[in-house]
């Protein structure tokens, strides 16, 4: 199955829908079935310390399994999430962005499941793992 | 096991510890193993259409999980998630706060679990349910 | 929302259709959007020392939630679990039954949310905590 | 970090601390911080139909990260797994062994976290994703 989107259009199509939150987020990188999102780190997402919160570790993670569903099904589809499992496993490095290497493990006609793994940039160890099942509306 | 915190040295402590999010949420009821937080729902919190955006159900989730395990062990631990799980179950109404009604499950020495059912305030079906655990240090 | 099978109608379905483990489960109460399953544990579900299995617990929760869901929806339904996630708390006592304690959270067109807590019998505190979602077909 | 197990040291714990299911693996492959373990699929695995149940495939990722773990820290650590989640994608083939591809994702003090592909053998799409984590004794 080939990509529907490429970078550009998910980028606008963003920026067209959660306008509120689009800066925060940018792809990196997309191929069939894989996204890499880039968080981009400020003052919000930080708790004491300059480490990034959990939410923002969850928001990325939530964004990154979102874009990659819709780089493969195209913009029209309104998916929710209906699952997300996330284990919290290293300190984020202090005030660094964060990368998500996301797969698609299953594209089906209701249900899309993703996988996400998020480090700190520049850094060998996952902080978080992720996975996200969508809805995908008839 | 008794309480060790009242509701108002909770609010003080969310105060002192998380300032830039410490307004975003009201300790309403307190009992042992049990909390009951409000997540005042502001602009920040929407999405499109005024519903509550899943990040924000997930850190009301996270931090009522955390103020009910704080309650019952003391200010002192610096208690970290390592693992959520969450269901998206129903949209939350419109520009409506949400409120997390909090069981501890489990208080062990090293790992404790709590469950959250969220709540638009006044309706009678969760929205979300989540599932936190907290690692508490030596 | 009304039941639509009795405790008996699930057991002789549970018969029917999973005869090989049908014996392993009793139907001990039912309520609309509840469900008490017992494990009849027995030498398969132990580890030494007498302890119930992990993969017995999580037999049980899927079960739990799948006879919950079944008796609301009616026995011509074939529901799949697509996701489980499970809390392992306590060690459950030696040689006894555990009991699922079993409320359905969502009951969509499309998918079923089901939260179950396991004790061994007798005890007060859980050993494991489980949400299981189904998709229920067309 | 170095393997403090060879794959014939596995098998032999495995027969000797749980021998009513060590015949129902098979570890097939073993690295620093990776596993590949085999379900021999047998009559007791199967539901109607031949395929495999939701259970074995559940006490298959939790052996997969248990030995994966082992591997790393030895055999006198008295692991147990605190926490799973899975997402079951794709119905396994029938009368087919599975293969799960096992990472540890982090290996602590207290905490050991595992993420597990399981595959119906001989097929490119998985059939289920788990991830476990384990507690590990002082």
């Amino acid at each position: 199955m080939q990509l529907k989107m490429t970078k550009q259009d998910l980028t606008e199509f963003l920026a067209d829908v959660f306008d509120q939150v689009a800066d925060d987020f940018t792809v990196e990188d997309l191929a069939p079935n894989y996204a890499r999102i880039r968080l981009n780190v400020g003052e919000k997402h930080l708790r004491p310390g300059g480490t990034v919160s959990g939410p923002s570790m969850f928001a990325l993670a939530d964004c990154a399994v979102y874009m990659a569903v819709l780089a493969m099904i195209g913009p029209k589809a309104l998916a929710v999430t209906t699952n997300a499992s996330m284990d919290f496993m290293r300190k984020p490095a202090a005030n660094t962005d964060l990368i998500a290497e996301t797969r698609i493990l299953k594209l089906g006609k209701r249900l899309a499941v993703g996988d996400v793994l998020i480090f700190s940039e520049g850094l060998d160890k996952p902080v978080a793992h992720s996975t996200m099942t969508y809805s995908i509306p008839d």
